[in-house]
């Protein structure tokens, strides 16, 4: 693991990391940060999920979680959304598939299985590297995320529930199979075979019984994604028919950039806050 | 005027604006947030200068404001750093000097007098639109700003104390006339004649007799350009000699990017909402 830069904040440190990942076969870049605690002691840690076209850097300068996970004591960290490099393939001018677009799934199909394997690389190999590598009580997880993120982190939670207390989301893709995002994204790396996508799905993880500790989803009213791609009402449905009391709030105006997020992310780490120290 | 973006954030709307400046003669661009508030009410103004090689969108992106501001009910308001265009002469691969680094001055030598006018800009031109189109208490106003930004910041308000009820800088160049920095940029805009140097250095300013209604400073202990450019210990010299009672806090560990000045920004804006307000 290598340092890439190391800046002192709100009384921690945010540092960025690299990193040669098996999962993927690339150089891999993420973000930590770790609040100020005394000596030998492990923190909770949060995950946050980055969406189409970020990388972890876009959270890291513009999410602020520095101030909440201070004072709440919690270890954040940023994977990034793709595999990248040159040797990656990539699908030249399309914002929604290839770098910047790796869905959090292990592709299947040819060229995208060789690196496109965010889902073991995020659900085991990072996980593996924080827990050796920062001061983690990793008995005390709890995942977040935006958009494409927001999926990531609602699929990696209800596929985990015994390692995540909590999960929450800003403006996921609730049901890629139902999204031109997701078709798009899931014929390519998936194939054809729809039965392989419903494990990427939350709306139907929930539906096939996955359960989630606690969850909890901020959606803006004037999100230009909403009705098309993100439909936030399937999954208050799913939750419904599935007795989830989960808390899935449309906040009146705001839409899918970080000054929404920014908005909800001291809520939301409070919220995950109270899961992982319960 | 002209809307660039408005987004809804922390329950009030985060602006970016363009117009044909007067002073610059060019277009400018700057953002304002303003809070959430009652129909017909007016609000308080922090001005925040931005350091070199930024434009409006560092400390709007980056800055951590806007949740302080909402809760203290004030107008947070960002310009750019000089002027730009392809009219507007610039120092080719010199990130200290021309377009991003117009040092809060009127320049008046060729070719930099025509549109290098910030100070112009920032001191009159800018608050007359701001108080036209903005639901803002023009009685009550307060700034601060980011190394070059804190240069402009301390002079702006030093030289104009019945206008800003509070003054704070983060990492400030407090004396650009003993910085590398200062010394290149006011020979080049100002010419060789260093009595027109002072009204730009706020230590100068002190010596001189000006004098802030209330005044803090943070400074990290680890930003590299502390001993060179920065000299935080000439301004509380200063303030020591002249019976100023200022805040002047080294922040231990601390650089000079925005992981530092998030760090402090919500602090910031409460003691100047206490100012604004009292």
């Amino acid at each position: 693991m290598e340092l890439i830069s190391s800046n002192k904040s709100h009384g921690g440190t945010q540092g960025v990391y690299s990193h040669l990942s098996e999962a993927t076969g690339t150089e891999m870049t993420f973000s930590v940060f770790v609040p100020p605690h005394e000596d030998g002691q492990v923190l909770p840690v949060l995950w946050y999920l980055s969406g189409l076209t970020c990388t972890h850097a876009n959270v890291t300068e513009k999410g602020e979680y520095r101030a909440a996970c201070a004072e709440h004591g919690i270890v954040f960290v940023a994977p990034d959304t793709s595999p990248r490099g040159a040797d990656v393939p990539d699908a030249d001018d399309e914002y929604d598939f290839g770098k910047g677009a790796g869905f959090y799934l292990d592709a299947t199909k040819e060229p995208w299985s060789t690196h496109y394997r965010m889902r073991s690389y995020v659900e085991d190999e990072l996980p593996a590297l924080i827990a050796r590598s920062f001061p983690v009580d990793m008995e005390r997880q709890a995942i977040t995320g935006h958009s494409m993120g927001g999926h990531g982190a609602l699929t990696i939670g209800l596929r985990n529930p015994e390692r995540f207390r909590s999960i929450s989301a800003f403006s996921p893709i609730v049901a890629p199979i139902q999204s031109p995002w997701g078709e798009k994204a899931f014929s390519r790396y998936l194939g054809d075979d729809q039965s392989t996508w419903a494990q990427y799905d939350a709306v139907s993880l929930i539906e096939g019984g996955a359960r989630p500790a606690a969850l909890l989803v901020d959606q803006g009213t004037a999100d230009d994604f909403l009705s098309e791609q993100l439909k936030t009402g399937l999954l208050a449905l799913a939750c419904r028919k599935a007795g989830i009391d989960a808390a899935i709030r449309m906040q009146e105006g705001y839409d899918h950039s970080y000054f929404f997020i920014s908005t909800f992310m001291a809520e939301h780490v409070a919220w995950h806050a109270r899961h992982l120290k319960g």
